[in-house]
């Protein structure tokens, strides 16, 4: 079958593979979408951060590059373990996390820390970026018909979006004013679950035209950090006192600077942003204004069904918006990857099918 | 008077200053010992870094160097406001901050985070390291005779421990292992309060002998991050998952990036250190672990009114033992300060007084 495989930086292939043989407890599902995510993009441009090396091969799928890409994929059940909620032609999406099910953290309920953790997409045994993969049942949540699933690959960077916001462990935000920093498909997938939640006050700072244009249709205000103090307006806008929680889903130096200043005294910072340089904490803001700092990763089994959930409740208005091109997997490299890092500011989600026909 | 006043780096001179006059609502506090705190040593090895200059002069007390020093002391009362619970002679220990009282954050009592935060000893208006100071009588903490002035002053650190520790937000210590980064001043402070509040194990990093042997005394493990694996040892003693708070009182990179190795996932940094380089957040452990990172300023009324009863109660067992030396005013810069910079290895906390006759 068609794959679409990492062999190492700005190298994707398009290539065949075989057709994935199910074990006992995996169900076989046939793709129809997959998003093209900033991890994805990581590795694209510096070539193998999580994607396992034959010198050190994951260790739970012991696989290593090349490996087939894309997390972020939804589609039809060919075949399903018997015994199992799911039978053929059933549209589902999937949770992609690779996790031993045994470790301490993982009987914690916190399998997004499993000291083995990986992705379908990066750690092997197949990814979304192909016709087909096998995957664990359990990880597979159906979906009715009234979901389109066109769009149902977007449940993946809201869920992203659903964790780190969940362990801010605000129990409501109806009174919360937020700052998020980085308008691009994770920053935006904030915004939608946070107008979801009932957040208050949704504020974006993003120096892009067509990215502050895409925010402004679902956030309160888009601030452009290239020409304004963004702490400043945060501050402007909450009496003086700055923002309840900032989410740094930009993962730069001034990100994290201008997040702590926005804030308010005893207020939440999430870094949600995988770094490329290293970043220093501006103690100033931080120790005066005893802030927290935290850091979310991925999301655990309770938030991706929460989003799934709040997705097939339509909880998430005009999240069509995210997807800004559609694109066939012989084009992958050039309309997806290489277009990401020419004309980054102009998508937020390119989405990924191997079916002509769904274009 | 006498006061040793600080004119900027390594320049600290013991002069004769006015007799400071109470305002309406001060009490007049002969002090009996003040200790040399780890600030006190930045501003004089740094050079003003908390002391107001004339072109910035503090904000609420408008004072600026040359200030007298000295933010940890006790005394007793020579005169009070009318109305308030003290009389003259009562001993007393003093909360030296100096806030607004009409912010928003005092409002929300969180006066340590006051937008004009200063303290007595640092912003003016007087210091610790004189014979007598002028202080709002509601900072005045009145202590009954059973308790030992010699060594009430260590109630100031001791605070800083208390509030660190509070703002964790662990309501059980009984089940908990802590690391302490430093096994300094504030370092030993948090060991006393953490045994005062029944922590189950407390592990300390020091890397200099004498220190080590004073930890050693109420911790339960101390280790040299010189010659040991510090976070391999946490693990090995919490089976494998690693310690569930770390308190960073080194304020150095090394301690950052062992302190969140030691971590088990989901645990707290609290940074309690003023660093005197930038420090970057390792960003490999901090988001897998997904763990909160806090700092802590100072201390608030109510924490420091609960480390005076406890200290009361005599709940810090062999305090005493923090203090390693007794020095004269005069003696300030050569057996106080340079003391600590020469062989600050050998040294806990020094505490100073105006009264030959206390040595």
């Amino acid at each position: 079958m068609k794959a679409a495989q990492f062999y190492g930086a700005k190298d994707i292939r398009v290539t065949d593979v075989p057709w994935p043989e199910p074990k006992e407890n995996e169900a076989l599902v046939a793709i129809e979408w997959c998003g093209i995510c900033g991890s994805d993009l990581h590795e694209y441009i510096m070539g193998g951060v999580i994607i396992p090396t034959k010198e050190n091969p994951h260790p739970i799928t012991k696989d290593y590059l090349p490996v087939t890409m894309g997390h972020e994929f939804c589609g039809r059940i060919i075949s399903a373990p018997e015994g199992s909620n799911l039978s053929s032609g059933q549209a589902v999406m999937v949770d992609p996390r690779i996790n031993c099910g045994s470790c301490s953290r993982c009987n914690a309920s916190w399998t997004n820390t499993c000291r083995s953790w990986g992705f379908k997409g990066f750690s092997g045994t197949g990814g979304g970026f192909s016709e087909a993969v096998a995957v664990d049942a359990k990880m597979c949540y159906p979906l009715p018909d009234s979901v389109d699933l066109s769009l149902a690959a977007l449940i993946e960077p809201l869920a992203v979006a659903w964790h780190a916001i969940e362990i801010c462990d605000i129990p409501d935000w109806a009174d919360k004013s937020v700052l998020i920093l980085g308008g691009g498909p994770v920053g935006i997938a904030h915004v939608h679950v946070l107008r979801a939640r009932g957040c208050k006050r949704i504020l974006v700072s993003e120096p892009t035209a067509t990215r502050a244009a895409q925010n402004k249709e679902v956030a309160d205000e888009v601030f452009n950090p290239l020409i304004m103090d963004v702490a400043g307006k945060c501050r402007e806008l909450t009496n003086g006192e700055g923002v309840d929680v900032v989410f740094d889903c930009a993962g730069i130096q001034k990100a994290m600077d201008t997040g702590l200043d926005a804030l308010k005294v005893k207020g939440t910072y999430m870094n949600v942003a995988a770094w490329e340089t290293p970043i220093v904490v501006p103690q100033f803001q931080w120790m005066p204004k005893e802030l927290t700092l935290k850091a979310s990763m991925a999301y655990n089994d309770k938030h991706f069904k929460e989003t799934v959930d709040a997705f097939v409740a339509g909880k998430f208005k005009d999240v069509e918006k995210m997807v800004t091109s559609r694109i066939y997997i012989d084009d992958i490299s050039t309309k997806g990857f290489d277009e990401l890092v020419t004309n980054k500011d102009k998508h937020i989600k390119i989405l990924v099918t191997t079916h002509k026909d769904k274009l």
